[in-house]
Order: C-alpha cells, then structure tokens, then sequence
C-alpha cells in the first residue's frame, strides 16, 4: 500500500476521503482538518486564551496536543465528577498528558459543590439520568471556570461523527433549537457565556483514534460506562454503518447542513440567573436548581459559590 | 389483550401509536388515516377522477381498496413493465381485485414503447441501472395515461415508512429539490402534468400490511428483486431499527418534517418536451431521451407516440 501523497508506504486507508497515506501524512491531514475548522469558524487565534475541557478521552487530549503542535497555546480543564477509580484514573491520563505540554492543567472538583457528592450520586438521589444530571453540571462549571479566569474561548473535543450524530437525532425529532446551537461555534453572547468551539468538528472520529495512537497519546479505551442505554449510541451504531455501506456520507451529511448554513430560529431570550448571575432563559438556572433540589433532599444548603469549588 | 377502544378482544398492537385494537377498530383506524391524509392536504374529493397506480403489492391494493371503502370512485392502472412470470402473476392479482371492485382497471404495455423489450432489457442495453429506467418509465406513462385519460388526480400507494425512508435519504444528503418535492401532494403545475397524491401517507408500513391481511387483500408478498442493493432499502432497515428501539419515531420524524412545512426552494422551470410536449426542465424530456437512445441500439426509431401502446 502506497501514501496516495508522497509515494512512501502508507498504512492507513481513509475510505471516507478515498485515501492511503503514511502515517506522517495521516498526522498531518488530521491537524490541517484541525486548522482549517478554526480559520473557517473563526474559533479563536494564536493569541487568544484558549481552554480545552479534557476528560481523560482520546478526543479532548487528542485537541490538546493538535492545538499545541499548530502553535497555539491552549490550557486546559479537568473536572472530577466523582471519586471512583475511573475518576483517578482519568485524572492520571490527564496528568500524564500534562507533563508532556506546555500549557497549564486546571483541576476543578465539582463533587465540592454537592458537599463531596458525586454527579451518579445526586442523581440517583434526585432521580435523574446519570447522563443528564452529569451534562448540565459539566457545561455549567466549564462555563462558569472560563469566564472567571479570563478564557476568551472554551474547546471541546466533539468530533465529526458525535457532530452528525447529535444533528441526526435533532432531525429525527426536527428539534429546531438545538438544530440551530449545534453550530461549531457558539459567539460569546453575554459577559458570563464564554464563546463555545469545536475544533475537531471536520474530523471523523476513527481518525481522532489513529491519531491519538500514533501520536502515542494514552487515553481511556472505554466510554462513559452511563451513556450505554443513551440513544445517541443507537444514532452513532446506525450512522457508522451507513458509513460502512457509503464510505464519506457521515461528512456528506454533516458538511451538507453546515453548508446550507445556520437554521434560522428565534434568537434566545437570555437573563441572568437569580442565584448565580450566570445566563439562562428561565429566573432561575437548571444548575441552581440542581442544588436547591439537592439540598432539600440532604438538608444542608449549597450553592454555586461554594467556597470549596476551587481549581487546583 | 383488550382492544384500547371498545374493550372487546383485541388482536392488533400498534406499538407506534401505543394501542391494541380489535380487528374492526384497527380496519377503521387505517381507513381514518387514509381519510384523513386526503382531507388534510386536499388531495381530492368524492367527485374527483382518481387513477390509482397499481402494481401488485400490498400498499397499492389496499389503497385501491380502501378509496372504494371510503366512498371515492377511483380507477385503476396497471403498467406491464416486462413479460415475465412475475409480470403475469402481478397482473392476475390485480385483475382480480378489479374483479371484486367497481372501478375500471387499465393495463398499459410499457414494453410496446420499446419494440417488445422489457424495462430490465432496455437497461441492460443502455448500461443504466434498472431500478431507474424502472421508475423512469413508471412515471412519465403514468403521467401520460392520466392526462390523456382525463384524470384528476393520480394516487400512488407510498406509505409513511416509505416517505421516511426517502427523507431521511434526502437529509443524508441535503438534497434540497427532493425535499421540496416529496410533499404528499404535488399539484397540477402544467396543462401535462397531473396531480400526484400519497393517500397513505399517514399509516406506517406495518398498518397496510396488517390491513391487506385482514381485508383478505392477495398481494405479492416479495419485494421488487431489482430494489435489492438499493440504499433505499439501507434506510428503511435502520429506521426499522430505530422504531423498534423508540416506536412511533417514524411518524414523530415524517409528521414532524410535515408540520415545518415545505422547504422553500427556488420553482422548478418546467418547458415542453421538444418530442413529446410533456412538462420537463431540460429541452428533450429524459423518457424521450431514453427512447433515442434506445433506438440508437437497436437501430429502429421508437417513439412516445407508439401506436402499439394502448391501454386495454
């Protein structure tokens, strides 16, 4: 097998771009694919202050490492949601990965905010989904963290394929809002709602995995244990073969309604949260009460300032 | 099992609208949702001319059917595509249906346009796949047979499965004039083109099937043999799945695409065939096209205007 580039041996077969390449090749067709979402999008530039919300997967320390070898110079956030060993283990990726790049690492103990509770806990006790309940804390502190620290720019790690997944069950059920926010960049739209990126949103997410192995960046093998049940899992099973039966339609269709352009809708009315300050569109935001709710429940007070929630 | 609406022994469950019904009340409920489609979107009413394009299989019969049960007086049409046992035993199961209804059935030899050959050997010959000369041909005489006939409306059997599977073939690849056009009406937009109605757009797959069965309906069983690699048939099993996995998700898709309302687009510019004078967009309509090159082959002219092709 021959790189369709340089003629040298390649080893990896792209069927979604009709492509072989060398590996060296492969690594720079993925950062290129990286670069051009951010000048097309216009994300952010080499002199903004960038945030990248890692988890410990191979999409968000696979942008880590893009964002750096294309010479920007991006932090970075973990979040612990709890204290079981995946956690530590995860957190030991993200460490690791540290180490070997310049930016700084962010560890924010979001089980601090629930007095030591962790995200499957309150949720088990306020009877919601795992998913759910870890989501809304996830995007709320993410949220919150890079506003007070003067990010210009938060990233994560969506790649292409969760980006046709989430557009394929948001047609399914024709839901209109979030049609429209699945754009690859949310603009910074009040003080407090820090400007949302998704520089891995050209790339397939196989792609994501070669590159995360041949860059030699561990990472946790598995999925989240929670999402198995999740219908995005069905959407992402149905999407993969389709892809398999049409080799590039994940890219046709994704590609395709980002060149149809935003879907208009009614632009949302945005308030600050009465507890928090933070935008939501009800008085009240969905994370405030989270808390109240769970305080109620443990009859102890929390709240979003709570003194203990501190990046290390 | 209790059927939902009169409490008396029930034999039918619609997992999708999560209901179990008797034998008569699901007769009705599909019969409703035929009535309801043609009342909704005004199709036509109990004065109308209706051709009902007829093939054999079980949405097309029921149709048929069901029209006569609601008090519509439609016709029928029947197009010979070829000469083979399947063509024989498709014919006989439709004439008789005629022979229990009171409507005229027209059988119509596509072949007589191409000197005898079947729409398989003129694909064959042309190296074009046979599902599109297939459904090439299908329409423009449908078409054809309706406006020469003087009908008012012509009625196919695509049911609501089937028109989800075709838009979410047509969202995989945003195509944009197919999304226009796959409204369940298509009005009379040229002296030449008739009114193109789906009746049955409202009942899933499964319903018309059940209801054949029930109204002792005989119909081919097996599915066109050609259809066997099409995509089409890749989107209808994943969203098979789909359903399966969150039943009544089909009808939430379509009726949800339905509720939006059309997808604006630039009007088609349609101009008279140069040969034949029927509505097209391009100076030589593509049945027309066909036939030249068909002659082309065989070296014998053929024509849209053939005498052979009469209906019987």
């Amino acid at each position: 097998m021959k790189c369709n580039i340089c003629g040298g041996a390649g080893h990896v077969r792209l069927p979604h771009f009709n492509l072989k390449v060398c590996d060296a090749h492969f690594l720079q067709l993925v950062e290129r694919r990286v670069e051009r979402a951010i000048q097309k999008f216009k994300m952010f530039d080499r002199a903004s202050r960038v945030l990248v919300a890692v988890s410990g997967g191979k999409d968000s320390l696979s942008l880590w490492h893009a964002l750096h070898r294309l010479g920007y110079a991006p932090d970075a956030l973990f979040i612990r949601l709890g204290v079981t060993p995946e956690v530590e283990r995860a957190q030991a990726l993200v460490q690791k990965a540290a180490a070997a790049l310049p930016g700084r690492l962010h560890v924010l103990d979001a089980t601090s905010y629930f007095g030591g509770a962790s995200v499957q806990e309150v949720a088990r006790m306020l009877r919601r989904p795992v998913c759910a309940v870890c989501g809304l804390v996830r995007r709320y502190l993410m949220n919150k963290f890079a506003c007070e620290h003067g990010y210009d720019v938060l990233a994560t790690g969506h790649n292409m394929t969760d980006e046709a997944t989430a557009l394929l069950g948001n047609l399914l059920h024709w839901q209109d809002g979030y049609l429209q926010r699945q754009w690859p960049v949310l603009p910074k739209s009040h003080p407090r709602f820090a400007a949302k990126v998704k520089p891995l949103a050209l790339n397939y997410e196989q792609d994501i995995k070669q590159y995360a192995v041949l860059r030699g960046i561990e990472h946790l093998e598995e999925s989240c244990p929670f999402a198995a049940g999740a219908t995005s899992r069905l959407y992402k099973r149905l999407l993969t073969e389709l892809e398999q039966a049409q080799p590039g339609i994940i890219g046709a269709f994704y590609l395709g309604y980002i060149r149809r352009g935003k879907i208009q809708a009614e632009p949302v009315k945005l308030q600050d949260c009465q507890q928090c300050g933070y935008p939501t569109t009800i008085p009240v935001c969905a994370f405030c009460r989270l808390l109240e709710q769970f305080s109620r429940k443990r009859k102890v007070a929390f709240s979003s300032d709570s003194a203990e929630a501190q990046a290390s």
